[in-house]
């Protein structure tokens, strides 16, 4: 433990670093922005699904859209009671898959890592499928076209974020604080209109009829309560994002659970207001919707209604501002953009679930480091890969969406409320201070009944869902944890097979036989023979592949001439291969002597344009893709630069700079030298 | 030249291996069809552009079909005599390139060869499209997607290719005689049916009258000449692939060149008998064609006819075996496929030609070299792409696309025949023998005619087709020239900044600095950290990047606990970048010692499945690839084969064994060792 002692005292100006520098501690009235974008932004879909659902057993069922309203309040108010006992518990930002993790073992941290991953897939195919629905209303031409529309838009996210969006506050904060003022600003003066003025506020869609599906109709039985918990299930994406405050609480401000559990009480209060507002403007208005997909129609004085129908969002802006219709315009851009911000999110948090997996394993290891941009990318496109294939297949219908929807969101909260039951045990058991141990007890009972309400929820959920494409949700879930499981076999056997056995730790190979590739004679070649004899290898030879006899002979011919102190090879090659001998003669030469190793030394051209690529370098890339197969093969580049890439150099180290080195990194060495 | 006459002595073996080996000599038999599909499938769409050229002059002008046939044989027959010299003088088979390249200067090759670049693209477009034309007349479904089917069949020739067909000779003999015996088959009965027999044989568009464009009705004046020029031109894709027999001269058995030429007069033959018997059919039996992009169009009975005729060879075969319907299948089969084989032969030639041109360093290096399989695809790859895209622009019209063809075989034919009038010229100077003489000037003036011959043609071809199209391929091979000439002097520059200084040949680094790149303590790492202990540099460091500080602690504790004989020193990474750090590191070192070398060594797995690659090595290979660009930085990756890559490398050196090394390859080794 010595070691692990200096090493933290040296380490304390890098701790500094590695908490404060790069990301700024957030006030809460820029936190909520952040962290709750995609928690607001569900209501924009949660009152639409609770109505369409319904309608599929005709009008009568409309009046049941308060009571659901009000159930899905509950949960969340209960949701977001239990998420303030996580925030202070589990302050280090692991979130629920860290709460299941300690407290439930790694299965039950990698069902909730399987369930979140594939709801990120979930939140950018709803979230941006909504917002193109919300669009549709300002922008007609759309209609017909929302697949390929959406497909699009989630290909412009994903392009946004491979070039690195640096996204700050404000980036959230504007269009956030803009769609909750919009919503709620509506909702009062719609209230002030109804209530205020006695006006008589109709939605365009409240003379309709509905027809619903003969499955429900008439209203009753078994299959009308399957029906009503649906609409509920439904109405709980109001909740999708809630988990997201407990992931960001180091970047709160200090005193940071406290500041984190405030904006969850906010965020659970906005919700709520904006949840209840719309849909007690939607009955006040006689606003109605129907399924899209055939399974409810409108009729009109008997004759069937083709058009399609705005969102509530829209049907409520243009007749709460039929009076001021710049409103409209208002409400629903506030919409669409906060969807898509939303959507945006989860292209950040699946790069950083997956980094903490990858940590521990579960995922390529090359996911868990910065900087290794191209991992970093290769997770924003299969996002983006997903949820394009998501969109296009169900043609951006966030109705059918939905239905795949919430399961994996509420698999996290019940797994992570067991967890967190847990944890209070335990902590039970070891405290004997009975004030604190009061504390804990209420704590407990908190996530106790968010347990059973979670739990409960998830029940309905899945059984009122699960034919009508929850099934695929728990399909996905169940392949992206075996997946998980076996790359964590595979990186645990691997481990094994290479773990260091003390008695061959030093075990030096017996001789080093240098093989030089040699294409040209020039001065890349020289420099890697020259480099090749620096490192005093116990047999050195310069290896080429003559392609005719004539050009060899030249070759010869220079290499006595220019009086270089290596021997030359001539492999002949009579039908012009030149990587298939040279490989054939290192293999050979590693045969024979199996205990040394062969160290092939291949001159490369450090070149300043991309173009110069093609005409340089082919072969001795290929060759060193070959040989990089090859067991006991050492195969070292030794570069030499053109003067085309010095001036390249030089500009790409300014871009480098930029790109790659952010302040405080690198800069605090360690060294720990032993003689 | 003591090491080229040694070497000379001991590659006798390997000079036997490099031309007899692996390319069997052919006998004339199996010679004629390898080198002569292409030239003999120009047939099948020759005499079809010489009619529906002529078609725009409305019905009268047909008659002059069989003039402009005989003009197209007289100018083939002074071509084959013509090549006949060059076939002697020049039996290496560097064909047209290296005679103008020889006689004229490398500007003169350089025209040649980009001439023939372009021409490889258009045969196969051409090809293609009159293949799927003539197997129209048998499969009617394919009428309006011309384009796509053709563009479809390209791909399977380049995916053919790719894979890597191995023709015999038997694979281009049966297709060949097929098509040869169809062919003159059908002319012969179609004569004895006309004139032994007294039969009537009348085409199916006999009785079609055809209204020509108004540009050239009234059948006088220049404009009428300029198209009969213009008929004339097409007609002359006959000639094309007459050259390809003296790109092949080395592979005849001996006496080559007088096998060549024999082989040179029998082709000759052959075109000239198919051309005539299927244009004095066409005459006989009032065959008829008109320009389906709308130039000219038929008329029966003073109603215009919509449908698609069939080609020249698809009407004929129905009227000749109107008796025996087998025969029309048998003869558009046997044109279809030599069709495709005329188009394969340029997928084998063009890379060829790429192959030499790389050799004179007007391409890049790497498309010189067999085996070297990624650049051999590229070439085969970048032709498939331009002959699709010709396709679908033309939507594989052949009137279209003849256009642009021929100019470049008739430039390549002009420079070639200057090339060889030089040639005689500058023996003739040399040689004093009268009977020799008398030889050289009786080739001499064959080649004046030669060159008189085709410099006219050539001319008339620009001229009559210039602003038809031929202005395009003009471009295209001003556009490949440049290029050429442009990776010429990259090359050259190159050169020249590179070539050894015999002061610094041996110059060594005044110290190699080894840097171990640690990413976990296992086998990997260890041996690389044996494999540069064992290379003795003056220092020597592992260095590892610490993305948490207890993870870095823990990795100093093991380092410690396994005693490893290097000294371990971390670089804090506060924001979670490895590859970042590490670089910036090996930069500084590299930049406060600029004399030193650093020698970084980077452990790798090698990994028996690719899926495995995705889970291993990814932060080694980025690493790798950013200090690639590091003057004065040797990138070294060291091998430790899992036990997984065992049995793969097994499977794999069979797999290799059979595909990379034929037999003879890199058996004889010629050792030059100089202490």
């Amino acid at each position: 433990m010595a070691g692990f002692d200096l090493l933290k005292r040296l380490l304390v100006g890098r701790k500094l670093a590695s908490t404060k520098l790069g990301e700024t501690l957030l006030p809460k009235r820029i936190a909520l922005p952040v962290f709750a974008s995609d928690a607001l932004s569900s209501v924009a879909y949660a009152p639409d699904e609770i109505l369409i659902t319904l309608s599929l057993a005709g009008v009568a069922a409309i009046g049941l859209s308060w009571p659901i309203a009000l159930a899905v309040g509950v949960v969340m108010l209960i949701v977001v009671l239990s998420y303030r006992q996580t925030v202070h518990a589990y302050p280090s930002g692991g979130g629920d898959y860290e709460v299941a993790t300690v407290n439930l073992g790694p299965n039950a941290g990698l069902t909730v890592a399987s369930a979140l991953l594939v709801d990120y897939v979930l939140t950018v195919a709803v979230s941006v499928s909504s917002g193109v629905q919300n669009a549709r209303a300002m922008l007609p031409f759309i209609a017909g076209h929302e697949g390929m529309v959406a497909a699009g838009l989630i290909v412009v996210l994903m392009a946004l974020n491979l070039r690195g969006v640096r996204e700050s506050g404000t980036f959230f904060a504007v269009p956030t604080y803009a769609f909750m003022a919009a919503v709620l600003g509506m909702t009062a003066w719609g209230l002030v209109r109804i209530f205020g003025f006695g006006q008589q506020l109709r939605a365009p869609t409240a003379d309709y009829d509905i027809v619903g599906s003969p499955d429900y109709t008439p209203f009753a039985g078994l299959a009308v309560v399957v029906l009503i918990a649906r609409a509920f299930s439904s109405g709980c994406a109001a909740l999708t994002g809630v988990e997201a405050i407990s992931n960001g609480v180091p970047s709160f401000r200090e005193p940071k659970s406290k500041n984190a559990a405030t904006t969850l009480a906010l965020l659970g209060g906005v919700s709520l207001s904006m949840l209840g507002g719309i849909i007690l403007l939607a009955n006040l208005t006689g606003l109605k919707l129907n399924d899209e997909s055939g399974g409810s129609s409108f009729f009109y004085q008997g004759q069937p209604v083709e058009a399609k129908m705005d969102t509530a969002m829209g049907q409520l802006a243009l007749t709460i501002f039929s009076d001021f219709p710049a409103g409209f315009y208002v409400v629903l851009t506030a919409t669409t953009v906060i969807l898509f911000l939303a959507a945006n999110t989860a292209f950040n948090g699946f790069p950083v679930l997956a980094s903490i997996l990858a940590k521990d394993k579960f995922l390529p290891r090359a996911l868990h480091t910065r900087g290794d941009r191209l991992a970093f990318s290769n997770g924003i496109i299969a996002l983006a890969v997903a949820a394009v294939a998501l969109v296009l297949a169900f043609n951006a219908s966030v109705t059918a969406l939905i239905q795949l929807y919430v399961v994996g969101v509420f698999v996290s909260f019940t797994v992570s409320q067991t967890g967190m039951m847990l944890h209070w045990t335990r902590h039970l058991a070891a405290q004997r201070d009975p004030r604190r141990r009061r504390a804990m007890m209420k704590a407990r009972s908190i996530n106790a009944v968010g347990l059973v309400c979670t739990g409960v929820v998830l029940v309905i959920v899945l059984v009122s869902k699960f034919t009508h494409g929850a099934y695929l949700a728990v399909l996905a879930m169940a392949a992206v944890f075996a997946l998980m499981k076996w790359i964590r076999r595979h990186y645990d056997t691997v481990e094994r097979e290479v773990a260091v056995v003390p008695s061959e730790a030093n075990l030096l190979p017996s001789r080093i036989r240098a093989v030089i590739a040699v294409i040209d004679i020039n001065k890349p070649t020289l420099r890697a023979v020259n480099y090749a004899r620096a490192t005093r290898a116990s047999t050195i030879e310069a290896i080429t592949v003559a392609v005719d006899p004539d050009e060899a002979a030249a070759m010869m011919a220079q290499w006595d001439a220019d009086d270089i102190k290596v021997p030359l090879k001539v492999i002949s090659s009579p039908y012009r291969e030149v990587v298939g001998p040279f490989y054939d003669y290192v293999k050979g030469l590693r045969s024979e002597n199996p205990r040394d190793v062969v160290a092939v030394y291949i001159p490369e051209y450090i070149v300043g344009h991309w173009w110069e690529q093609v005409l340089h370098n082919n072969t001795g890339l290929i060759l060193k893709s070959r040989l990089n197969f090859l067991p006991g093969v050492m195969v070292t580049s030794v570069p030499y630069p053109l003067k085309s890439s010095k001036l390249a150099a030089r500009r790409a180290s300014r871009n480098t700079a930029a790109a790659w080195r952010r302040p405080g990194s690198g800069q605090v060495k360690v060294g720990m030298p032993r003689e």
